[in-house]
């Protein structure tokens, strides 16, 4: 998989594609992701990006001409399955769209600053919006994070043991249970004795109602779907 | 306001905070944000923070010692008035819940990595639980990255303009209307012609319209509460 990430402040994305489980799937070579600054695609002498709202108001636009000219030199030097932009106004990310963007083999990602993008840019060049959730941010680059994130993990190969990502909570709409590990007994506070047991058709009995349990006090909604 | 965030892999979170908005607020003093490494509260000679799950099946468990004691100096210091957990079962962050947070003193954000953490942790130490949405990440670093941009942003004198968060998507539960900038014709896609009429009333009747059927049309949901 290839990821094209365009931005204005491509600085913020460095050290999380230099960690962790992002690191190691693009050292073993599974997903190759690129940043581009979006000020190397303007031609005025002050790398202008963003411009003043037509109408008035708080808040600077992203300009068309420098999406255009990058989202175009991309386009033609390879066919893109989806080119997303990264809005609260967007389709509300959730881990079916996750394991579909997960099969796709070139992506670009826009990442919206200031007050977001020219709605042209929206209407002409975008295929997919996608939010992370009902709250605002302070730009599309974190949301960006989080799409790389979620997507690349679900990549074969990418976790040490595939069964892993499966048994994740959301995968089968129910939360994950309960999760202990060693000492037995800490400050006085025990792992449940089923957990110690070595009975394993009963712990995984216990393991389903207790995702159960969890899920209807927490996430009815879940269980509606 | 004061973040102490609590990780194994404090690398992940180095350069956005290095950056942008959340930059400028740190280089301001209107946040203070400290990462702790939790190797750092280990005894044992391999730094060891994880552990294999009781009763087995993949994936590794935050131990619950490293923890305690980081939490536990760090409330020796000063009161906190939330310990958070990023966890996918945990309340779903919304505009609401990041208003809240941003008019506290002192918190502490734990972020869960591989499976997650031992339960006694969440039944003992934790204040809080939040999720960014219903998708699996990771690690809960960048999860905490998400909070933090949400809450820093709110926190008077952050943004340049404060009027801009409040006309953000969300804050009235409508979405955002569209927004232009220059140039008024581009590739001969034109800019919606009250926008350029100067009649600032119908600009403003225009927006709220606009907002409104956006609102209607991607988020309906919104419009119910």
């Amino acid at each position: 998989m290839r990821i094209d990430i365009i931005t204005v402040v491509p600085d913020i994305l460095k050290s999380p594609f230099q960690a962790s489980i992002m690191k190691r799937s693009i050292d073993k070579g599974l997903v190759e992701v690129n940043l581009h600054n979006l000020r190397d695609y303007t031609d005025t002498n002050y790398k202008q990006v963003d411009d003043y709202q037509f109408g008035g108001g708080a808040g600077m636009v992203m300009m068309i001409e420098p999406i255009d000219k990058c989202i175009s030199k991309l386009k033609s030097e390879r066919d893109y399955d989806e080119i997303i932009y990264m809005t609260p106004d967007g389709n509300t990310l959730n881990q079916s769209i996750a394991n579909q963007l997960s099969l796709k083999g070139n992506l670009i990602i826009l990442c919206g600053h200031y007050k977001g993008v020219d709605q042209r840019v929206r209407d002409h060049f975008i295929t997919k919006e996608i939010s992370i959730g009902d709250y605002v941010l302070s730009g599309g680059e974190l949301g960006a994070l989080i799409l790389c994130d979620a997507i690349i993990r679900l990549i074969p190969g990418v976790l040490g043991n595939e069964t892993s990502a499966l048994t994740d909570s959301f995968q089968d709409n129910l939360l994950a249970p309960p999760i202990y590990t060693r000492p037995a007994e800490y400050n006085g506070w025990k792992v449940p004795d089923v957990l110690t047991s070595g009975n394993f058709p009963k712990i995984e009995t216990w393991r389903e109602e207790q995702a159960y349990q969890r899920t209807k006090e927490r996430r009815p909604d879940l269980l509606e779907e």
